[in-house]
């Protein structure tokens, strides 16, 4: 099984030689959906904390941490990040959080793992700011939705 | 609404001090299940992966990544980590991986954040281990287990 | 000349031995004035800039830079900071933002050099968010405001 | 107003995408000044210290965190840096050291943070080297000299 | 002697500028042989310890090293790596561990101290994995073996 | 075989839990031999390289790199350290350049590992300043000299 492709032959790990690999222009989502307890969706709601500044602080730490995505993902390639972004909202409908984070590059290696590095840590950095209130959030949900560029081109969570 | 203690009473965010809490022993026990496509299932459940490989580059990688909870969650605290364990196991009802972290610490703050860190981060790991053969997996939850030790006390999700 | 306390008998820097120093209670405060040139001050007054959020930014830039204090200071210590704290705000007077960071630790250690590197990051941080506008905002002073703690105790910047 | 390039149209943070932006040579200069206490001045003079080492640790650790920019400053990208240098030099005539850091890059974007970070930083790990002997130390000016390349062109701070 | 690259004309430390040097493939092959006292080799080869993890634990720990290069070598760049393995083996002959790093990179600069570094963390990881057995165990060699590309073009240790 | 501390039953690494064990003052030495070719030893002689700068250059590194344990070694422990100081000599004798690194910390695990680090991170900084001359130079020796405190007392390796 030789799909695997970040073992050699004998099964050893290795981070994947890209140095032949062409640049191409590199585009990843991801996505992340935090359930809240009552207790805290009511009181984002009232508005009462300082009006969304879990949003904001969740939106700047997972962006930070889709940065550092080859200091957590041992095989991951150092690469040159072209844009991040994060978006935090709460939805009314899911009693939630929902969050997306978008990754770029125009590199040799997709950007997925930053994407997925963004939108999850976004969610657990929500999670350290609301835990005084409650602490049963659960991620119910984390997965890439759409990512373009490189060889294997355009793929859809579908 | 003075029970985000992450902020002060003008909505600016601070890491709250601690100085003056007492040691105590920490315990958190965090979960998250990444569920798995066919494709990557049989590939696993076959053994032609080097038997379990990705299952243990995930423990390591989510050990590390905890230990770098500091640098992740911009109001979360140095401390001095006790312990720290991953444990991830195919589920065959499920066809999920399944993935435990414990931290435990002898401070004056909780481990709810590492154990969250370790437990996410691992599937994330584990996620990039076999993102090759399909990139279709999803975390379906992760969250709190369990905590103890602290003011708070004892905490199950229930 | 012992008394620079970094440098061994024979001139070589080392990180002193501060393992049989008692623990007791430290706190440091360090400030940084930013002067703005009038295009960003008057897009700031003018609240033109989703109101306030370089502010927001700076704050959390310059608390997580406080906690990488022994990355970048080479013979400071890895300390257990107690807390941390930054306030980013507008003098009308000065045309400038005008930035405390205070840091505390129940440790062996004084925490002075946190203060300061979360005092002037921010400052940076806050550069960083504006420049698009005008490169030209200068940092007219970061200094230690005060310390308390350890043997050296109480000192205030006259 | 959308010349603050950090915020989306909503206000939210983002790492503006670069993707698209053509390779130039980029450099840029920063200048820190950083006034000492007579104890300290004299004590440089005299040679006391073993020779001007406190010199070449700062030296060297503002070249260091001239590197981790991407970790201090949210929204920064992570650039392949050229090169960087650090001077640091006793100015008689102001009793303060002056530090001045260049940072050159052949990238998408530009390197005024990196040569901020670096001259700043610098002037911090000279006040550790030489706080032992006076806390007083204070930075008189931080600021950007001069950048060159991009699309906004050449920058000479008047 | 200007031959010391990293020295400018005055005997201060800079990181050199490589802003106009070309683009090649690099590569680069280290080696280090950890000599193992009596009790841990036969621990090893009785295959008592869960039949070889010390060795992938090394393995990627080493890997993971090399990417922080530029964080340890105070005068290395940021590269972008193209690829990283490392192997690690019981030579039976030396009652040993032996460990080769490959690093490759198409980038300005040669990656040397990659492979050197992800050698020798190598060695310590696995030192720490077995250090409860004995702690004598010793690095016996740990050197470049080959590099290739740039400038210098091919270098064999002869 | 269950001396193998870093691994639990079931053979799947772990960090190991050390929140019950005892304060006491801990104490490595750990040092590392790097032979130099002709060319670097006599260029270092004739002290045309500005009189030992990689000498301090080293000591800076290696003390940088130790108090980085924790991130490179996967099971290692986040402990505060107390001390840590990095000699490097040449010797005459060896025609090679002989580090010292001791580390010290009032704490509940060992510092082996940060002594180690210190070492022999310390030579491959000395390397990076001298390969434009030579890429010849080799690390003969890498190993811990003595230890102190904790459960299993004083050790020197003989």
């Amino acid at each position: 099984m030789n799909e695997f492709s970040h073992f050699d032959e004998s099964g050893r790990p290795r981070m994947v030689d890209v140095g032949e690999k062409p640049v191409t222009l590199r585009r990843a989502v991801a996505e992340c959906v935090l359930a809240l307890p009552d207790k805290i969706y009511e009181a984002l709601l009232s508005g009462g904390v300082s009006k969304g500044d879990p949003f904001k602080t969740a939106e700047l730490g997972g962006i930070m941490a889709a940065k550092k995505t080859p200091d957590l993902i041992p095989l991951c390639h150092n690469i040159r990040l072209g844009g991040i972004s994060v978006r935090c909202g709460l939805s009314e409908e899911e009693r939630a959080v929902r969050i997306e984070c978008e990754a770029t590059a125009n590199d040799v290696t997709g950007v997925e793992m930053e994407a997925l590095v963004g939108a999850t840590m976004a969610a657990l950095v929500f999670y350290d700011m609301c835990k005084a209130l409650d602490k049963g959030m659960i991620i119910k949900e984390a997965r890439l939705i759409e990512k373009s560029g490189g060889r294997s081109g355009h793929w859809i969570n579908s």
